[in-house]
């Protein structure tokens, strides 16, 4: 099979991404489809949705909270809320950006899995740093890049380019021009994907 | 197989809830379940949540518009956009109560499919008695319901006894305890049903 990659739109600190970060891989390769990993900031989205994280919302608080473990569950993937949560995720999505798209899947799995399969706070510098130099990059250009104004710009780049390509939560998936939104809608993807589409 | 019923919380102007109502019975078929029609005010829901009509949120209403056609494609569903959207749908929901069990899935079906597969105008006093007589209701006594103190508190009340319940947004499913949220949740409900949950 051949078509367009499956651009993998995601923020750190959303345990659906998570979920689907563990899922996606697998998915692309059923259907011979390359993955283009974007992390991005979803506060930023929020700012035009005017939403917010499930787990601050009245009422959505719980369901999600629930469904988030449940689905986790359903997949076999470990699930651990992180101390903080949401917690500020700008510090990793910038590292991504910054190790290059070779590195990036494997990046992003360390992270996430920091978060949320072992609970920890990659909101502390210090943790973060840790799980970037574990994954591979040197500690202390990594800190230094965290800091690089140039990619600090390109996280806010990539972040409006999600906007504009429609982009309206996380985890969002975008395959020859067809946008699917959130964990719940990757059998849908895949079946999108297996039969060309309806 | 034994269990408790499903019950299927739903809001007339919600194109999910449509394509949910024209799938729930097929679904509580195949595990012997019993199915509780309940319609409620998804606005009521909306106070609590901060949230809104899909389709007037920046970013999420170009996607939503989208995939409800797609989702209603998917599953063979016939799909029209009513002339105003969203829609008042409280007269309708006040009917189904007034009606009674016995009469409610198909007085649903029929306000769904005025709604959503011939796309009229629900809103509309004449038109929404229209069908509730071609669904058997007497047209007169139907209309003074619609204005009747009783049926008015008992709306208010089932709405206010979803939130108790946990509802979050429609359709909303609630079987043995476990709550499922979303049109994309029935395929996790059948299978939470077959597996007896995990």
């Amino acid at each position: 099979m051949t078509g367009g990659p499956i651009t993998f739109y995601y923020e750190f600190s959303s345990p659906y991404a998570y979920i689907a970060s563990e899922r996606i891989e697998a998915l692309a390769d059923r259907h011979g489809r390359a993955l283009v990993w974007k992390p991005f900031l979803l506060g930023a989205i929020f700012k035009h949705t005017g939403a917010g994280p499930l787990t601050e919302i009245p009422l959505k608080a719980d369901y999600a909270g629930r469904d988030i473990e449940r689905t986790a569950r359903l997949h076999d993937i470990p699930y651990r809320w992180p101390p903080r949560f949401p917690f500020l995720s700008v510090a990793a999505a910038r590292l991504v950006y910054w190790a290059g798209e070779e590195r990036a899947p494997d990046l992003t799995y360390a992270f996430f899995r920091a978060a949320f399969a072992r609970g920890e706070d990659l909101q502390r510098s210090e943790t973060m740093l840790a799980v970037a130099e574990a994954a591979g990059l040197d500690r202390g250009a990594a800190e230094a890049a965290t800091r690089d104004p140039q990619i600090k710009a390109r996280l806010a780049d990539e972040t409006d380019a999600a906007i504009q390509a429609g982009v309206c939560g996380a985890p969002f998936f975008l395959v020859d021009g067809e946008p699917f939104w959130g964990c719940d809608r990757m059998e849908m993807l895949d079946q999108w994907l297996e039969t060309g589409g309806w």
